[in-house]
């Protein structure tokens, strides 16, 4: 018996149940407890991208954290742009990071790092274990800081001799973990009056305001001040389809987010804060609050803004249900052989796309192109890249499908994208999930085209567009995905496209359209 | 004009002349101007871990730096492990990442993180641009910093506002860059003192002694006191052949490496530091000095080993030249049909290996089987994984093969390691690189086989086994590397390896080779 085993119990006491994980000899022991102890599954990933990716996803849709067990410095580096995505959606993550015993650190073998120095730009939380007799005690600690009050990425550094020791610590019993925070009447009430007194207001939502009950009580608030609902453009995860409100998504370029947001006289916002544009253009404001529109906060992540939203509309008087558009269904296929584009891909998601699907988003370009069709059609829930950190698309798949194993994942990937995190096909093969890849092959970075010309640099020559082309060589994503185990087919008209995805929904398990657009 | 451009231009007057990059909407004006700036090359990656181990290759074997362009804190990130084995193999890597402009960074946007505290683990020096008037003298000393006297990663934030401005600084001529630290006659009379005065003295050479003038020095004072020559387990290049010095190779495992070491009494440190076991465990002591034995120092990773220890051999009257073994050659082969194994992948390079390739080693226990075949072989660079985070191989192989387009270069790879980072395959082919990479799938984390067992975890059940297993799916290497754009064989007897060996050589430009074991 060794300290590890308490920890892994003290875990699934907390309702830790699942580890994604790449492990090395720092981490034996918890691969030795997680072995011994029943209740926990361990799902082993080829790249760590893929194991903190997948948390991410699991954390979005199940709203508790998985775990991860990653190898040191090196291995947590390899998860980092993902837990960047993490911590900007606000998922519960408790990212275990193996480290070198305690004696062994400040001997500086090849391996050594400041593993919590690296965690900590990624993390809400970071904190080491000094010693066996803490392991149970921390792992508590550290999963209670993932669910906040502002959900997110715990880290937690285990020095292998406290994983190893013998002197085991007490199992902990299942601790009360934080909740978002309630809000208070008077917040709300002035939030009303705000609302009532202003001319020309919005609502601008984010966070949990975009699931279902947020996004009810929202439109009841809207439809009653007959104001703008919008949205913050990468919420972590959007309920859509019929039957639910649909607010406006603002858009991803500051030009036209700012067309969104014209004439307003007030930004209440609601799980969110005050909209910026994703990157800074030379002579363009970064804020797009419109000059002269003030801002009244109901409340932000750490918040129970679902509530708060509610009580608001109450408040109000507003309707009890919002007036919804109805259902939306895509037309019969009269141009199969018609070049294939994001749009017709989004019409086949309309056409075939079962109900309660899990949609995964990562494909800049292309996943714009898509939103809009799927606006009334079957019930879905989107979830976006909310840290821009490209490759997260099918990482975010693995761990949504274990959280919902019921429902239909789709990854959507840019290629530029999927070639971050492709390793991930292979842990869905493994685990025979429920996955549908779609890579949108434009062999380019596509959105750098339209940005290269939108920072001023000038007219780009050759050297400039190698940089944003992807075409030579053009990847095979047949092979690539077969490679890792995972079936493929090629589409490149909207007749093949709508065989393919009827074909993969057929057929179940992981399977990858490569879209030719 | 803006900024951007003279960044470029003092760069290449540095002699900066190769940038691998994977930029993004904030680099936009550093990919304009590489463009029109003539003399530095861009090389275009899909993933920042193989921009990165690429300039680390780059830096080993041309000893100046390439530079990095990487896309805020997580496209650093992505890039952070491989630099952690650059900072590890003291490679000069100017590491340049951009960043918001300065005034969008307090907005919190989407890709927002503190990049300087997440390049600071992994670099010996990380400094930000803070306005458009730094850029050129923070270039030069980000590229002072990269050459030392410690060579290592220099990482240089550069803000995206700071080069994009019209206010253009001044082209800065070439510096002179710092040198290797000299030694001074003093250490080098006490060494020999100390070395004459022992027993059993060992000498321990690491770094910059493992090329070949080191190599030459080292091994005479080790004939002329016929005393144990030892190397460090990962040196960061090792000139190898026939007509080289070759020194007792410190074995990896602790217990083995304590038999190399074995009974001296004094370990005189030339270019490293006194050696520590890989990792810890359980009741074994991490440092592998004998107890009761004497530890002298040369120098180390900054120092001028190479003329210190010219000036041992001086000193201490050695031959002018050290007696080595003849040339080796394999025998041909008598038993095609026989499964592969390590060996006698190492037996075909000695029959087939061109004279001066370079071998990038990220094959853990199949290049460990290789290594010793190679010893008085064709003369070659081997090139070791020096922080032990894998996924090395295939980029380390890029840059190399830019810094030696005359030599043939090969990466060897476990099927574990490989699957880290194949994107680079994708660059091989886009550059047409001279490039042979030999996958070993024995599908399994084999060396935690081994360390499962050593660490005392107990024996390991099914969970605990599966987690070490790369076998469900099997990889299909053959598929991986077509869908990247390299041609690729497969071979697991020993006669398919020696064809497709001869076969990969006589074809040119990237190769892969899946070698069954």
């Amino acid at each position: 018996m060794f300290a590890a085993e308490s920890m892994v119990r003290t875990l699934i006491n907390q309702g830790v149940d699942l580890c994604f994980t790449n492990p090395g000899t720092s981490e034996m022991h918890m691969v030795a407890a997680l072995d011994r102890v029943e209740g926990m599954k361990s799902v082993l990933c080829l790249f760590e991208g893929v194991a903190t990716g997948a948390a991410d996803g699991y954390g979005r849709m199940a709203g508790k954290p998985a775990c991860t067990l990653l190898h040191l410095g090196p291995g947590l580096a390899n998860g980092l742009a993902n837990l960047h995505n993490a911590r900007r959606a606000f998922s519960p993550v408790l990212n275990i990071v193996g480290d070198h015993a305690i004696n062994h650190r400040p001997l500086d073998a090849p391996l050594t790092s400041d593993v919590e120095a690296v965690c900590a730009p990624m993390s809400r939380w970071a904190g080491s274990v000094t010693s066996s007799s803490e392991v149970s005690s921390m792992a508590v600690e550290a999963v209670k800081q993932a669910y906040g009050p502002e959900r997110g990425v715990a880290s937690l550094v285990l020095p292998a001799d406290c994983a190893w020791s013998n002197e085991e610590p007490d199992v902990l019993p299942k601790a009360e973990m934080p909740g978002l925070r309630p809000i208070s009447d008077k917040t709300v009430q002035n939030a009303a009056e705000a609302l009532k007194s202003a001319k020309n207001p919005i609502l601008y939502i984010g966070g949990t305001a975009c699931l279902e009950d947020g996004l009810q009580a929202a439109g009841r608030v809207s439809e009653k001040l007959k104001c703008r609902l919008v949205m913050e453009t990468f919420a972590p995860r959007i309920s859509r389809g019929a039957g639910r409100v649909s607010p406006v998504r603002l858009n991803y370029f500051a030009e036209q987010a700012a067309e969104d947001l014209k004439d307003c006289d007030l930004l209440l916002i609601a799980g969110s804060k005050p909209p910026v544009s994703f990157f800074a253009y030379p002579g363009v404001p970064s804020e797009l609050t419109p000059e002269g529109a003030k801002v009244v906060h109901l409340g932000g992540p750490a918040d129970d803004i679902t509530t708060a939203l509610g009580a608001l509309a109450e408040m109000l008087g507003a309707p009890k249900a919002p007036t919804l558009a109805p259902r939306g269904y895509a037309p019969e296929i009269t141009n199969p052989d018609e070049p294939l584009n994001p749009g017709y891909a989004g019409l086949s998601l309309l056409r075939h796309m079962p109900e309660n699907s899990v949609i995964c988003d990562d494909a800049t370009t292309s996943g714009m192109g898509i939103y809009p069709w799927l606006d009334n059609g079957p019930n879905h829930e989107w979830l976006c890249l909310t840290g821009g950190a490209i490759g997260m698309g099918m990482p975010l798949s693995v761990g949504a499908a274990f959280a919902a194993p019921d429902q239909q994942v789709f990854a959507l990937c840019g290629d530029g994208a999927a070639a971050y995190t492709l390793q991930a096909l292979w842990t869905q093969a493994r685990e025979k999930q429920n996955i549908i890849n779609v890579v949108f092959a434009n062999h380019s970075y596509m959105v750098l085209n339209f940005e290269l010309a939108r920072v001023g640099a000038g007219e780009p020559g050759p050297a400039a567009q190698a940089m944003l082309d992807l075409s030579n060589p053009k990847m095979d994503w047949v092979k690539l995905s077969e490679g890792f185990g995972v079936p493929a087919v090629r589409a490149s008209t909207v007749g093949q496209f709508d065989e393919a995805l009827q074909a993969a929904l057929k057929a179940g398990g992981p399977q990858l359209i490569v879209a030719e657009i």
